[in-house]
């Protein structure tokens, strides 16, 4: 497969394209990037490496941070955690409070907000210095020491972020939240603020392609099972209400962000991570699903 | 891969273990199986076939045959056919209305209820004679002349079905059922009378292992890139509002059934279908989730 | 009080005030009516009569009649059919079918379209010819013999209700409906066929001025707590989920149709017809709610 | 009427008959009632008063109270108060979050919790000290100088009023909270906590029999049309949702309090406040409800 080729073919093909949709004005650390900002970066378990485009710019990962506090949580206490929320798509929006009320209080999926919230306060429970010991998990994952909080970006989305206040409250109103509300969205609102590049978040990912270990090969993160339930929860509640459109047209198991950023896992091959600021209605990158659209058909390959 | 002592050595273990739920009451068609019913048959790719217990008695195949029917449909009008539904998750039950008036009569996706009569809509819309030809395109990909509707449990269905009428007319006043609802109506309760085997099951839906070829690879059914968005509906709403457990726990796409049929398709490899009366709270059968999930984890290959 | 001079009044405002809103394009016969129709005609207990505009014109009083089949219902059944559906205003549009689904088939009142139906399945069950019974009730409590069913509306109505059909088959699903759907439906077609000019209006809901009573007195059609009870139920839901406005504006309980037709009762003093053709968004008539609005400040009487 | 001889009669009626439901447990505070508490005062326009059981007792009126500040901001701001809150019925219990998500932050009516909040922003919005310039509001129309904030009760409810909370911020993300949450739920928690007798309740509600003049006459707190308004938005609205069925039976404007009290009115005649702490499922007084419809049917009195 002359993955090379490919992903150049079809980089400069939505390059030249039209540039649908928004740059999020959730924050204003989000929206001053500028909506023509376009980054690709493969890694593959056979030891490729292609970037194309901005894939050296750090950008804010936001929701797709949700995959590393899932791992960390999941490794912690196993199939224990889904006592408190569930793997179900939601089939609604990622910041509905709607199906709580029906649910009582359980989150469907961890990816979305109110499921990340109750992750967040499973970690902090378990952790002495949550946040602390959190941002040295992903960097050890990532093999990355630089990786860190924007603390800009934190403070940012506390001063806006009522909805996610909201959705803390709700839950533990119902008591499926075990610390103190502004603690649990403190540690949510940091999370959502680490910056990566393409680069630096396809080789973070790179275990799940790998069945739970690092790409050193030294370093299981998780266990195989683990990674494909996780990859497997991707592939249902990934893009929200929009999960199942790229499971149809993707065919990956993948994670978005607001920021603009999303990860795509092929199990057993590779990890490859995008970036283009424009948002969708459903608030996914306009770009950056169509990029890996297109690709998946051209490499004939996915995991159906 | 030792599928033979695997299939063996799980089937021994469920069969010995508990069995939970009820069989479904919805028809007295249903309702009159026994619960200890249990089958399963494997069909590889390359040319293996295992069976076990009851895999060659016929039961109703209740929803699977949705599979077939969006097949026929996707195949006839290729993508125009998701200007009339969607491919969501839906989050709700499988015979819910409530999505459909905030979603104005456009059903989530083909597996639940109200895709299915849309897709049947369509059908009635494109060909002369619906169950004849319907029938003769089931026959064809099933390479199996007999396959044949249970006049009886249609019957059935439409004396108990007002459920299906009432989806049927609700979709029908927003203008997205182009035929009579009493038509559309028996033209479904018809498609879903079909009974087979495990063996049969697990032969029809060969196609979409292979890449929408049949079998003997002479007749390709649909293209391949269909056979993979139908695998990837599949994965994302196969199983209604259990369709996030089923791929968490068993990673394959999957299609379940009332009557207690499950179908389970590894792309590239094989397919499986399984049978096991006593459905669990979703409706779907209890024993042959059980018996993917443990297929799935000791066979250690799913597609995540 | 001078009710003629302020009736005069304020017909003569609104009239020369703008004409907001559409005819109805529900059935064709209602989206005929000119735009312009306006009547109003009080009836009081002390024998005040008052007509004016166009009061002497027959229009479909559509949803109107619903008090008419409930009065029927409650007085042959008493308490009884609160088993079957409650007296709660719904939050929702008259046809919503979403409360169904998480109230089990309980209607949350006689008014929306799913009560209706129940109380029409209510009387079939009761009664040994329905329709030719209902109309014979109806033609009494209004001294009326001449009322009749069109059945050109009720035809109209047949053919494209669907959204009825689909209520009452849902509602049949969960067991509240005894009847076949075909015959429910047919009989509840008919009643809202009913056109009466607003003077056979007016005069017709004196009874629930009146404690229950007919105008001549002698005819005792329910008792005064059931006529109190109906009053109530009107109140907090005769206008949809547009009740609650129009109690806080007019402060009288009321009832609309979407021929364009209002009757509003002062218990004890009067009962008053209004129609006019052109509805607000929420379905009930402009100019008929602003006429009714505009009266009772007016008059500075409502029953609060 | 011997009102005197009604009360004692249905009041020992009810004392002797059975006391269902529970005292709420929501905070301590209301929890150590005794649930054989039972109090009831009337105060008549034309200068009766009648007492009888514990209607010299102090009780937490909590909902009640947002009646007062309903009339305080509509005193303030008049009709412009709409612009930012309905006057519907919700169909839904009084803590629901899901229709705000619908209905874009616009709480259907002042009586919710939702809609409370938002009354407290308004007046946050418009005083100088909000919750001293509405203690003395309170005084002021209720002629009792000595009423006063439970401090205790108060911080009850702000230690577990996690649901609130999330009303608060839920609503301010769509923009319909002008004030910190924070701000504005210390003042809704302080309201909820004020104490009154059945005596000072029935007292105070006197300006809405009264056309919105205080019981003295000197002392209009609001208009008219005001007072109605107010009380048409009780009567469909002051019992979340149960107000169709205190409307059916007692049929005249309320508000009841999770305490266990209720306040009812009889406009141009009396108002009657009531109180016993065991509440039904619904949240409202048991005993409360069943004396008020028992009282109204022996009246033969009601607004219907």
């Amino acid at each position: 497969m002359d993955y090379k080729r490919i992903i150049t073919h079809v980089f400069n093909e939505i390059t030249s394209g039209e540039n649908l949709g928004q740059v999020s004005a959730y924050i204003p650390e989000l929206a001053e990037k500028s909506p023509d900002k376009f980054g690709v970066y493969l890694t593959s378990l056979n030891h490729l490496e292609i970037g194309m485009g901005d894939h050296q710019e750090k950008f804010s990962i936001q929701s797709i941070a949700k995959v590393f506090s899932l791992t960390m949580a999941y490794k912690m206490l196993g199939e224990k955690i889904w006592e408190r929320l569930g793997v179900e798509p939601s089939g609604t929006a990622f910041n509905s409070l709607v199906q709580l009320e029906t649910d009582k209080g359980i989150p469907r999926n961890p990816f979305i907000n109110a499921g990340a919230l109750v992750i967040c306060d499973i970690l902090i429970s378990q952790l002495k210095n949550p946040k602390a010991e959190f941002l040295a998990f992903v960097r050890e994952i990532t093999g990355n020491k630089k990786l860190s909080y924007s603390e800009k970006i934190a403070a940012s989305e506390k001063a806006t972020g009522y909805r996610n206040v909201a959705l803390c409250n709700f839950i533990k109103s119902f008591g499926n939240i075990e610390n103190a509300p502004e603690v649990v969205t403190d540690f949510y609102f940091h999370l959502c603020s680490i910056e990566m590049t393409c680069e630096e978040l396809s080789k973070a990912f790179l275990y799940l392609a790998n069945g739970g270990k690092t790409f050193d090969g030294n370093n299981p993160v998780i266990t195989t099972s683990q990674a494909k339930r996780i990859n497997a929860i991707m592939q249902t509640c990934g893009f929200y209400d929009e999960s199942g459109e790229f499971t149809f047209k993707v065919g990956l198991p993948g994670k978005s962000g607001i920021g603009g950023g999303i990860i795509a896992i092929h199990p057993g091959k590779y990890s490859i991570g995008v970036w283009s600021p424009c948002l969708n209605a459903k608030g996914n990158s306009y770009r950056g699903m169509k990029f890996l659209e297109q690709f998946t058909t051209e490499t004939r390959l996915s995991i159906f």
